[in-house]
């Protein structure tokens, strides 16, 4: 309890190289033509990175791999922040020395990862302190930008938020439609414990307290209430007693999470930590040049 | 000027194919574990895709591509809308039949990428009906959101603005930090003149219209005037009297983009079409199956 | 209960191709410069695959795949029996029909990877069967054959067998070097348990009583229960008593395994499923040809 | 003759590299989330890889290729062995001294390539001594695990034994099913000799004596002996008379190997030494951490 | 003007590393059989590139890249000229000292590639002094070896000409097939002229001065005079009145050169830069090892 | 002898498919910006590729795969010739009917890729028929075009030449570098005799009769004559009397190989075949569209 529970797990140097490498490649293709035209190649410049609103921070090691990549040991990165810090408009988070064509080249990809990235991790500040003090948690969802999925949820973590899971392939979810198809909520779950993977959660969605009953009795590790509001959210906490994991989910935002964490519901998670989360606005400066 | 301009260039499905399987491996990973528990693999079903508010369409191939990468000849998609068209709360999009368990695997990387594509193509169409009418267009910028800017800026041009350049490597622009490290606007833009690669445009960026004079006196062919009220663009554009392109750039919204029409400027730039879109709200749904 | 448990998930198609195109390169190089020197390209041929020993059947899908790679439609595959099946010495697996060139050239990688499947498959059920009619599954371990981990842990479920984790980052699985680490069972739990991501299990390792007991306390969901024999995993399940899933593990094979089976233990993971299962003997005899 | 044979050929650094890359990434997939969830970044410790039986040591380069991939320049790999060594029970090969995090999380996939490829070294070194003092070389086939051809060669070579062909592109090796389909003995020679590429060998299998005078009539290098017994294997070295390298292959094992030796034949194939090649007990053990 | 145009963009070092991974494949495959059958791993040497005849060097970076893959740090690299130097018969163009076996199997790739190179830097020279003093520059086309294209294009620059498009995504140029699927000239031009992104320049192919009117008049930018001889191009550059940067196209050569520059043309392109250089013949020589 | 030796190895179609996706990707990039503005995606068109000189065709097969590459079904590729016939001025190679985009897009990499083989086939054609008649084959070397090794080595066959060795891979040459590093020819050849893969051919290069003599001591298989004249040639194939292969080297051009084939050598090998060979003139011309 004492522990900070943040960060879960850093971001994997060689995964953020990848990623770095590839949008890098989107960027600038078969070469930055203007920087190599109009900038020597031996011209130096010191440059900054700065917060034009209200943030917290995320992703200062992705943004530092876009210049290493374009600069390698040329351009020396130090970071005035961490991820997690909350910066307001006009601070600095980093500056950046050394070969300013490699600099030049690096700055936009390195601005959008950022940008994005400091993004989540506002939401899910923002999340994480209207539960503040309560135990329930806010999780994120699936619904991650097509490609950012790793560094999305790394930024829910930097929030405070905490993450559900990373893929289809990461623990059982039983929805609306698995439930039809199978026949019911008990010969689904039924079927699930049947074959389940051993390490693997099995978690169910209900739409009643009927339901709730039926995915308990059926051996549901967790139950996932859907769109029920608050006072049901209660009752269901109510039946099933501590039995299984309880998360509320559909419809909760900031104007009444309020009311569902006041449930004592364990999780509560929110699409909108990731598709709903505004770029931070933030600028490279390049201060001195020779 | 009878010929509709959009859309310009359409998808490449090679691109695409390869687009909707790396963001399938990073939602599905080793297997979708529930479905495959749950749903026996000889199921049918009818779903389709629904829209949840006002939106405009935008990659509705990039969709369908995900249920054929994960149900092949078994998945038959019809559209029942085109992109750039507009749908209101409530219409269908597209049905999808065949497989139950191939629908469901590929649900949610579909519905990620086509309720961003939509955003900014809605985005877009908003900023294209703002200038309407006058000869002005509206153009993107770098700032999409890394790994998409193909997608991106595809869904610019379905929304009815333009693409400016695709990356580095596709027509120099010479903003402030070249200018300083060259030593002026002329110095630069003869440096670029001296070594651009034929088919490549040559802009600037320019803060003065002093400078704007050098510039043309330099040779750019275009020159895009920096963080200018709408008065400072009209005299520049007084000054430049067609000897070159004019871009209006930084500050522009739709509070006061009608001002900077009137200049009659060739170009706005609006980073929000891509850094600032929301998701558009989508939902699939299983209508029945078997 | 009267649902058949396997297979809980076919191998996915793309997964196989890119597995099989992987291994033929392994094998072709820039060529078999043996058969297109001497065999004419429009010689076409029968084949069959015939099994020289007792097994029990897994990969006919991957075998199936690697004439396809070298003979598209130009070869026709026929399997006689099912993933599943025990098949005896000179029994016929399948039949392939078609360009003979296609056939010889993948013959060798078709076999060489069906052999291990079949391998694996049939030391599977060796265990499944003696661990029949108890409620105790055997599970495999992460011993299996680099490069070769999917299809191994298909071959272990195919011969009636569970799985374990898939990899490390699918479900946490404390052992002694972490215990270590934290200082204790308890703390390593507590760390872990504030940390983990919703979905995933977590299991500890334990070597005696009373870490069973702290394990508990602190909020394991399942407990390995590391080289004890079966009168301490008999006690172990009795103070357990239901609250935690129990794991034998260490020392177990066909001849103890019913010691620890009627302990009621919920699961046994043995390595040997995977890293000690010799290759079934196979062999392709080309029957006719024109 | 003074000179060593073995190694014939060293691993190609790149080449491992790109192994271990692929192996690492199929056990560890998003993350080890235990070792991050319990185990601190800052942690080191002191480990030692233990061999727990009598063993030909073969891999150490791609074991310490594993650590070096997720601890880079913290850990350090001190190799107390080299391959061709023969370890007993209880002897250590290496120490690993570094970051406990990157220690644990490889040690599962370093463990799984080392036992594979000592496995099939000491395989290799019991047939090496089987005739030791002959002029008969052992060599493999290309029954090797799928993907691990090459590390599988390689520890057929520190074991004392030969390579036979790398794969089909890599010489000629003329099999009863391609002398049907050519229509006989020298029929499929001479086709062979028409196209055979400068560089490689011309190989033909035999069965009868008849045949084996036709294939070097026809202008074979080498011939192999098919399924002969030892007598046959004698009367066919008689019959050449040094005019064609002779391989004697099929049902050889250590029970009857002596005999085949005795008849002077060159070359003697063992599929065994790869596919029959049981995994050597290993265990990393953690000894000392702060 | 007094500033040296070349070397107008260097390699990305990123990109040759590819590259000559690609290409060293290619030619080591599985591994140097000769060179680590007969030279010890730890022999040296000491090894020069030396010309056999004129030319001009380009591509030292290239060939010092296929070094460093084999050898790293173990090989250094010197080079003695600069690319753009002229070389004579005999002239040294680098040395590279280090390990004898990683120089030997590097080789051949180092030197197709250079040899490659020089030659269309040399041939690039010489069409750039057969227009010296001019205004006119000598443009590349898309006539480049299939997967060499960004090397050719650098060496291009090297001998002193210049580039057009690195292919068909930068910049516009329309020819006679697209002319005549438009219907016409002015249709063709208006239709891209409607479409095209902000950025690229627009070019279109005409055979007479009428077309070169149309063209003009329908907004391009540049035109390309495709087959006119000197005397029509000179009429197209009265015509022309600097409207737009004219390109003379198609059957130039050395021999006659001289007369288009004459007529004051912005550009001639020339296929023979890239298709028709011959291979400067260039050896390694080992001068010393121990 | 009454079988046609060519082709030895038709082209892997996979191989082939991979080649001009790469070389299309180097080509089009983000797209083909003309033809997408211009030309409307449901035109269709017939077009003909036509040889501009005499030329014996090779290639047809990858440029065919260049129109399916980019039109899939829409486009049918009818080559009217076949790889190996020889083409005059005029001559009509192959038809292309189908979509107008798809073939203008394909257009360039399917000309450069088909130049430039039957380039190389159009050079060895001229050689083979200089040694028409007699017993010695002409072979090609590894001065090939980098990543292009495989299409021209095909084209090398389809002109009737012959294929040394693949890569450094595929069969042992042992140079003077090699030979001085051993210290001497036998010490070199013993070396390799003691490490040799079985499958492998063991060659070594000499420059006089005495090192001939002493190769064949040591156990070669076949003899490079380095840079001797045609007298010496004589010389040396009396002294090995056929007890091994011999390959004569070195200066050998079409002005002189009379002489080499007239001493009953086995092989001569010619750089030129493919580093001297010119591209031939092709052209695509679109005859009717609607």
């Amino acid at each position: 309890m004492g522990l900070p529970p943040q960060p879960l797990r850093p971001l994997d140097p060689d995964f953020v190289a990848d990623l770095v490498r590839r949008c890098l490649a989107e960027d600038v293709g078969r070469g930055d033509v203007t920087t190599t035209a109009v900038v020597t190649s031996d011209a130096t410049g010191l440059a900054h990175i700065e917060s034009r609103g209200s943030a917290v921070v995320a992703g200062l090691d992705v943004a530092a791999a876009c210049f290493a990549a374009t600069g390698g040991d040329s351009v020396k990165w130090s970071a005035l922040v961490t991820d997690g810090d909350r910066v307001e408009r006009g601070d600095i988070l980093a500056t950046i020395q050394g070969t300013l064509s490699s600099i030049l080249t690096a700055e936009r990809t390195a601005l959008n990862l950022l940008a994005r990235m400091c993004g989540v991790a506002t939401m899910a500040a923002t999340y994480a302190s209207a539960v503040a003090g309560s135990g329930t948690r806010v999780v994120d969802t699936r619904k991650t930008m097509p490609g950012l999925r790793v560094v999305d949820k790394y930024a829910v973590r930097v929030g405070g938020c905490y993450n559900h899971r990373s893929g289809l392939d990461d623990g059982v979810l039983i929805k609306d439609n698995h439930i039809m198809a199978a026949g019911g909520v008990s010969a689904a779950v039924e079927r699930a414990r049947a074959r389940i993977q051993h390490g693997h959660l099995l978690e169910v969605e209900v739409t009643t307290l009927d339901e709730l009953e039926e995915a308990i009795g059926a051996g549901a590790d967790a139950v996932l209430l859907d769109n029920m509001d608050p006072q049901m959210v209660a009752s269901a906490g109510a039946r099933a007693g501590g039995r299984v994991v309880l998360e509320a989910s559909g419809g909760i935002g900031l104007d009444n999470i309020a009311a569902y964490t006041a449930t004592g519901v364990d999780l509560i998670s929110v699409g909108a930590l990731t598709h709903g989360a505004p770029h931070v606005d933030l600028s490279l400066e390049v201060q001195a040049w020779s």
